[in-house]
């Protein structure tokens, strides 16, 4: 399982929009990056779970997508070689006889470096998935956990299980598109807004969504990951097959820190202490930054996480660079006239 | 001199960037605004020192040139209709009966808000204007401290005072689209990138630059605003005219806090203490936020601003909506897949 060590300044765990920022932060302070990140793309949860929500409330952008976010903020970073370690995630956080520290991989990545930051948000996180025979085969195939683009379900016949919000927003929207929508549920409720619950009652009515109710999801037909067919179930046992095309499972997101929480770090109620003004955690060496960093007063923001990437570099550059003054000019101060 | 009192929630100090966006923090959190700045337009240094220099350091732009960004902050925040109050200082803050502030201003504006945000980046800032009979007349016109356009200065004779960065780069830059160049330095020695004295010195050689040195400003000749001439003097007292239709004098900034160092909040080496927590100065309801505040570790970044705006909004969100619980979305949750 083990590679030789990569040597490097900073090693960032999590490749989120608070990770990118890091890599530049640290870039300009001459400090070299390795990333990690348990997806297998950059991005965080903008990449992953709602690449086409717009976002408000990033300084400069009265509106952005998500996705459009991570494509600038990578371009941003792009320019100090990142070294990029994706669909791994560390099992492991040691210290090395030298006050160095060493970052290992689910997949065997071991980086040496002189500081670790930790842009981690809530932690490794996933969908909570259907406990069904032979679900791996059809998992980004015909199963979908999220919906990236609508018109992927163009006239394809759609089993929408859960009872949520995600599952009657997705119910109403894809009836636009999709030849049809079978919406499976173990009970008539549904905790949905419920202006969209009485949307999705009025396109029941005409036909075009089926309720599937009380159901829940007991197997999957269909071969070489292409669905053809989604078996339900009473609680009674009564089974039926709904013929379709495509699955997807809206029961929540399941999060937790991972092997985060086994590395020492002084935690307070799931999320890594750290010092406001420095961003350090309990460990030397160690920062955390945005959602997964939590101190008095902390705001679960993206542009926070984005100052405190700044706060942390700063913080790291003595690991570093030891010995040298931080020469750094301020974003306020750059090009103001010089004196005579 | 004085107005009827106008009531708002937040009175912000100061339409620079960080001013901007405190304007939407605050909006997010159903806080209508006053704004007052001592410039006759938003976007402070931004927008009055430097428009076109590209910033590089915002989150998501690789780069930006300051009055774009003013513009998208000034989109950003259009839609909480900030009420603004340009070209006035403010002279006076005091508290009032019912514990809010009065922030009164030099041209007579009254406003009564529950909180007071000073975001006055350098205090009041403008360029070190030469001792000069009749200067005033000029300024603006054919007197300016700082190059907007390069291109206003094509065809022209143009007088260019100072030894420092500003007065190099610009006869440099300057001789390519201008008549005449004419460098006035009380001295030979000019205190700026030896690359760039090295420049001067061949475009003087070739002619293209003229130095008057040593020399020193000493007068103004002309009517309407429109100079014709420019008396230079040595320290002997032999005084010369240069022909010109225009002067740079490039003496540096002078800033200062001006009224803010009265108004009895605790200080510390020109900068507003505040707690880095909460953005509170030492009075209650008065928070300080970007480069005018000051904290163990603090970055004068325009992003650490941007967050410390964010935090000023939610402190002040108590005095504005007293016993109203926050409602608040975070930017990194919104959007988020709700459970079955």
């Amino acid at each position: 399982m083990s590679s030789p060590e990569q040597h490097t300044d900073v090693a960032i765990i999590g490749a989120g929009p608070v990770g990118l920022f890091a890599i530049f932060e640290c870039g300009m302070l001459r400090m070299k990056c390795h990333v990690v990140d348990a997806l297998d793309m950059v991005g965080g949860q903008c990449a992953a779970l709602y690449p086409e929500k717009p976002i408000y409330d990033i300084p400069g952008y009265p509106s952005i997508d998500a996705a459009d976010l991570i494509d600038r903020l990578s371009e941003q970073c792009a320019s100090f070689n990142p070294v990029f370690h994706l669909g791994q995630q560390v099992v492991g956080l040691t210290r090395t006889a030298d006050d160095r520290w060493l970052v290992e991989t689910s997949t065997g990545t071991r980086i040496n470096a002189a500081a670790v930051i930790v842009a981690a948000g809530v932690g490794a996180f996933g969908p909570n998935r259907p406990p069904l025979d032979g679900l791996e085969q059809f998992e980004g195939k015909s199963i979908h956990y999220l919906v990236r683009r609508r018109l992927d379900y163009a006239g394809k016949r759609v089993v929408i299980a859960g009872g949520g919000d995600s599952a009657v927003d997705w119910a109403i929207s894809l009836a636009e598109v999709a030849a049809k929508i079978m919406v499976v549920h173990r009970r008539p409720k549904f905790r949905a807004a419920p202006e969209s619950v009485a949307r999705m009652d009025q396109l029941t009515k005409e036909g075009r969504i089926e309720m599937v109710v009380p159901y829940q999801l007991s197997g999957l037909e269909g071969s070489d990951g292409q669905l053809t067919g989604v078996r339900v179930a009473t609680l009674d046992g009564e089974e039926k097959v709904l013929d379709a095309d495509v699955l997807l499972p809206f029961f929540g997101l399941s999060m937790n820190l991972g092997p985060i929480a086994e590395w020492g770090l002084e935690l307070e109620r799931h999320h890594i202490k750290i010092e406001q003004s420095t961003c350090a955690t309990s460990a030397p060496g160690i920062f955390a930054i945005g959602d997964i960093a939590t101190y008095p007063g902390k705001l679960k923001l993206i542009l926070t996480g984005f100052a405190e990437a700044a706060s942390a570099a700063h913080s790291a550059f003595p690991l570093v660079h030891p010995g040298e003054v931080l020469h750094f000019e301020y974003s306020t101060t750059k090009g103001m006239p010089a004196g005579v």
